[in-house]
């Protein structure tokens, strides 16, 4: 078993113990968590990441419900317990209807949500996260295209891999667990993450990270953890510049938002998978009047949503303020494909470029 | 200019011809297309795929509407022709975008819609696909991981990359047209498309595409077009079978459908696009009662969709039949990563192996 792989088991095993104990003391078992609502969500100045704030709940076996849910986190501290000693892995899926192979019926989950938001609940509890259980999603991260040469620690050994000279158009694939990756050595002067499928092949046809340095990490909407993972190490090992360029929408923005801050969600892991240094390139609503880009109406659902930024804690800055209140002005949002409607070189050969250096990034 | 983008600038421009004859005879110009609706899709015995029938319907330049479509015919194939000779390529969306530009606002696209189905209706009747327009689609392929030895042209040279010993645990990356791919050797003795990348990575963590030599094709849900097409080619050029493992939903047996026999949007372009002789592995009905599989109720939106395949032409079979008048009969359905209920290496070890040799194809 790999040394990481021993330390995850172990705080798997003392959550266990401590229940355990609680059992020998004479005390009913419980286990506290944090409140995982917006309204418990603040800022750290420390990592410059928001993280859940003081308030915590407590699942208590006092009733039946809750003695059953301690009872398949006790199934499942098993199952992720052998799972790391043979070196497997599996998806949050699949640990569902494998649940129904256990011989407890009382233990098995009722839906995929109980395990799920379960596997949430140790990640949290132990401080390990869902990778290091070998827990894989059901989809995986996007692709990187640029001037990056990695190794990546597969299990049929060694790969080394640069990110422009051994890959298709296409790139290269992220692996669901990105710690899997070493750094090797490379010529990136930042890091570029794009929304939209549409707009990566756009910089990548135009040769945008040869000629800047620049290193595409596609997006695909919102990111998957293996995206927002990888962003978050190049930007901390080899302290690169981050920026992300999405549509002019209250939806990407939340898109920035968890790249940048986190997700209320996974705020237990923004440590880990936030880039708090991430800046928002575009599109902004002051483009969407600048550069005059063609325009859909705001729908009720985007001026909500707008709103809804407004309260969000992750949103309160100037910047985000005066974007917002100008969007709610204007009554109007732009794809960053939008950009097309000055000629297909317009985004890199000024959009960007303006952009970059007005921000200091280029 | 490369002999294929020559050929199809050329069919173009033919094209805008035909309307320049029909103005020149005193002819009101006009387009006949095939119909296409489910109705208007017929079985083609020589090639084995589903095809619009006879029935056409006629955009003629006799009305303002008409005449307004034309035009914007007229424009995108300039566009197109252009972007040919450029050796350039664009998605759908900035094409919609660019037509902002365009000096004629009548020529102008009203929405993203309307220039797709342009595009579409310039593929079937100049008999040139999209790809080789260099229309890019908005988001790629999916991923490849067996013993295949490609070569990809790139627009940075050629990339020569083997599908297990030169990608990581991601794996290979098809690129949006992935006619620029030429299979140089391989080692597969089938092809095994698969729904889910829950599912599409287990099978490589056990080892399945290296014990069984296949390659594995993540259709990530409803595949991409470059996705289906690389499955052609390989059964057509490798002459390898090819086994498509999905859910077991009526959702999924569509995603069956449009691998093996082409969809209705795109039954133009079945002969480039489909694979007959694909097969259907699972999840059966049958197999949800065989393997007594954890599973769902049917919705009632279930119940529509495989009734309304009883009516489509395309799964009008009678192993078709039989397994989704069984479907409605147990009134259940089940996801592939149920077979985890039986352990993690079921799929693998048992499931597989059984299916494939009950098929003839292991």
């Amino acid at each position: 078993m790999a040394a990481n792989d021993a330390d995850a088991r172990a705080q798997l095993i003392d959550l266990a113990a401590e229940f355990y104990d609680q059992f020998a003391g004479g005390q009913i078992p419980e286990m506290t968590l944090p409140t995982r609502t917006k309204s418990n969500i603040e800022y750290d100045p420390e990592s410059g990441v928001w993280t859940y704030g003081d308030r915590t709940s407590t699942r208590s076996a006092n009733s039946v419900r809750g003695a059953r849910k301690l009872l398949k986190a006790v199934y499942t501290i098993e199952f992720l317990a052998d799972q790391l000693e043979e070196g497997r892995s599996s998806t949050l899926r699949e640990l569902y209807y494998l649940s129904e192979s256990w011989d407890n019926d009382e233990a098995q989950f009722t839906s995929q949500d109980e395990s799920n938001d379960l596997v949430e609940d140790l990640e949290i509890v132990s401080g390990v996260t869902r990778e290091d259980f070998h827990m894989r999603p059901e989809e995986s991260g996007a692709t990187l295209m640029g001037p990056l040469r990695l190794r990546e620690q597969t299990r049929r050994g060694e790969r080394e891999i640069h990110c422009q000279e051994d890959v298709g158009e296409g790139g290269y694939q992220i692996p669901n667990n990105p710690d899997m990756i070493e750094f090797l050595d490379h010529d990136i002067d930042f890091v570029l993450c794009v929304e939209t499928g549409g707009m990566r092949d756009r910089l990548v046809e135009n040769g945008f990270d040869d000629d800047y340095n620049c290193l595409v990490v596609h997006l695909k909407g919102q990111p998957a953890r293996a995206t927002r993972r990888i962003t978050r190490r190049l930007n901390d090992e080899l302290d690169l510049p981050v920026v992300v360029f999405t549509d002019g929408d209250p939806w990407s923005y939340r898109i920035f938002g968890s790249v940048a801050y986190g997700s209320i969600k996974s705020a237990h892991l923004s440590e880990y998978l936030a880039t708090p240094d991430a800046r928002f390139v575009g599109i902004r609503p002051t483009d969407i009047v600048e550069y005059d880009l063609p325009s859909d109406p705001l729908s009720d659902s985007d001026v909500n949503a707008l709103e809804s930024e407004l309260e969000d804690p992750r949103f309160q800055t100037d910047y985000w303020e005066e974007q917002i209140e100008l969007q709610l002005d204007i009554g109007k949002k732009s794809e960053q494909q939008a950009l097309a409607s000055r000629g297909l070189d317009f985004v890199t050969d000024t959009y960007l470029p303006e952009r970059l250096t007005e921000m200091g990034v280029q």
